[in-house]
């Protein structure tokens, strides 16, 4: 069993400024962000937080998932003048949230501490199958790819995103952020793509664009699957051309697997 | 991408016997067997059949899977009039079936197979996470124990299972079998028991009576949390009395993986 973490030795005046870590299968809710419809995942933690509080609380999260996408590291942090201890809010909210969304931690921490802005980077998988079939225990959290890919060309095509580089060709459009410049630093590669040992992409950098990872991974799929060039890579990428690169690969691939600070969050 | 499997040297007669390997998530369905109300696993594959047989088709299964339980390697069998090649016929059920229930591979196989009669024993899994939260991606496929678990006292416990045994005290009740003699093969543990490393409890026997895995897993689990003894074990098996075991375990931890047969079935 986890232990319930290290106690802060912060947090004596209030509001207290917790850190929460959370995991969830977002197939059903519309997303992590508050939506005008639909059920978000901030949505969910404001509510369960409210009688706890006995009032508002806004809970910021490190990344913005879209609707579909799950998380099993996703980090958010929120004010608090009610006084819980760490390991009961976890009991709590999980008493209170749907068995979609859990809370695998909560911690009080630094009062500057913010999900978003205190974040160094992120990191995401991406999973696809590429088999006759997905395994119905999988079959929410994976893309499944019907033609044959060839892994090695999607593996050398993936090296040409290492580093700083405009990804403007792989940003979503209707992005609003002041510049598309973001360093990848490092991909991995796990699995086989078999119905039941997806093929797991995973790519850590210091940030990403919206729909930045599923762009990717729907160009590595045309490169896999011979609709794009092996070589095309470095091309798209300095096209900075939305339309050069591939689809958007679908939301139930993806998934947020960590948000990296500069000090490590123990397990 | 795994090979469709050998052609049988057989089926040159109509009807052909077919076998097909079933994955299910069985969450939402009544069980393998045909209810009078609710769906199964036996009537959607009933009913994805008859449109290609153009008429009543009936499928025999290995074993009765409860509500709720899953499968990673249910086999069925059923003869067949329509002559279709197997790999079309997976795909062709695949492309009806809901994604919950995936046919794995077909095989025509010799007239005298049949899914239940053949077999000569069952491996099942039963899962347990023994941990303060289940992970989102898991929730379906366990069962969730809070209070900490002494797994070397399970695991002592679980060998006097092995062997030929009666096994009346883990025998559900409304249960009609001429006799309660089973032979346990072999037992094996595996995972940790955290969120996202479940306790994996992997049973193989010749035969396995009605809700037997489920109640031994809560027995198990009762002496894992030191509410019957560690040594009661060989006692509770003696006395052939349901009252002397453990409660029901979930049906959501329990997945019947594998089905036996005197001649091994490729992946």
């Amino acid at each position: 069993m986890p232990s319930c973490g290290p106690k802060a030795n912060v947090g004596d005046t209030l509001p207290r400024t917790l850190r929460l870590i959370l995991q969830y299968d977002g197939t059903d809710y519309v997303g992590w962000q508050r939506q005008a419809s639909g059920t978000s995942i901030q949505g969910l933690l404001e509510e369960a937080l409210r009688p706890i509080e006995g009032g508002a609380v806004t809970v910021h999260g490190a990344g913005r998932t879209d609707a579909g996408t799950h998380a099993s590291g996703q980090v958010a942090s929120c004010r608090l003048e009610a006084v819980i201890e760490a390991a009961r809010l976890v009991r709590a909210l999980n008493a209170v949230l749907p068995p979609e969304v859990r809370v695998a931690r909560a911690d009080v921490v630094a009062d500057d501490f913010h999900a978003r802005f205190s974040a160094t980077g992120k990191i995401y998988d991406y999973r696809i199958v590429n088999d006759r079939f997905v395994s119905p225990f999988l079959r929410r959290y994976v893309w499944h790819v019907g033609p044959s890919l060839d892994l090695e060309a999607m593996r050398v095509a993936a090296l040409s995103l290492l580093g700083e580089h405009d990804f403007a060709a792989f940003q979503g459009t209707r992005s609003k952020v002041p510049t598309s410049v973001r360093t990848v630093r490092k991909i991995e590669w796990s699995g086989t793509g078999r119905s039941d040992a997806p093929l797991v992409f995973t790519i850590e950098g210091d940030g990403f664009l919206r729909h930045m990872v599923r762009i990717i991974a729907g160009t590595l799929a045309d490169i896999g699957a011979g609709r794009t060039s092996a070589t095309a890579m470095p091309e798209i990428l300095a096209s900075r051309a939305r339309v050069r690169a591939g689809a958007t690969a679908p939301a139930s691939g993806l998934t947020l697997r960590e948000v990296l600070y500069s000090h490590k969050i123990a397990p």
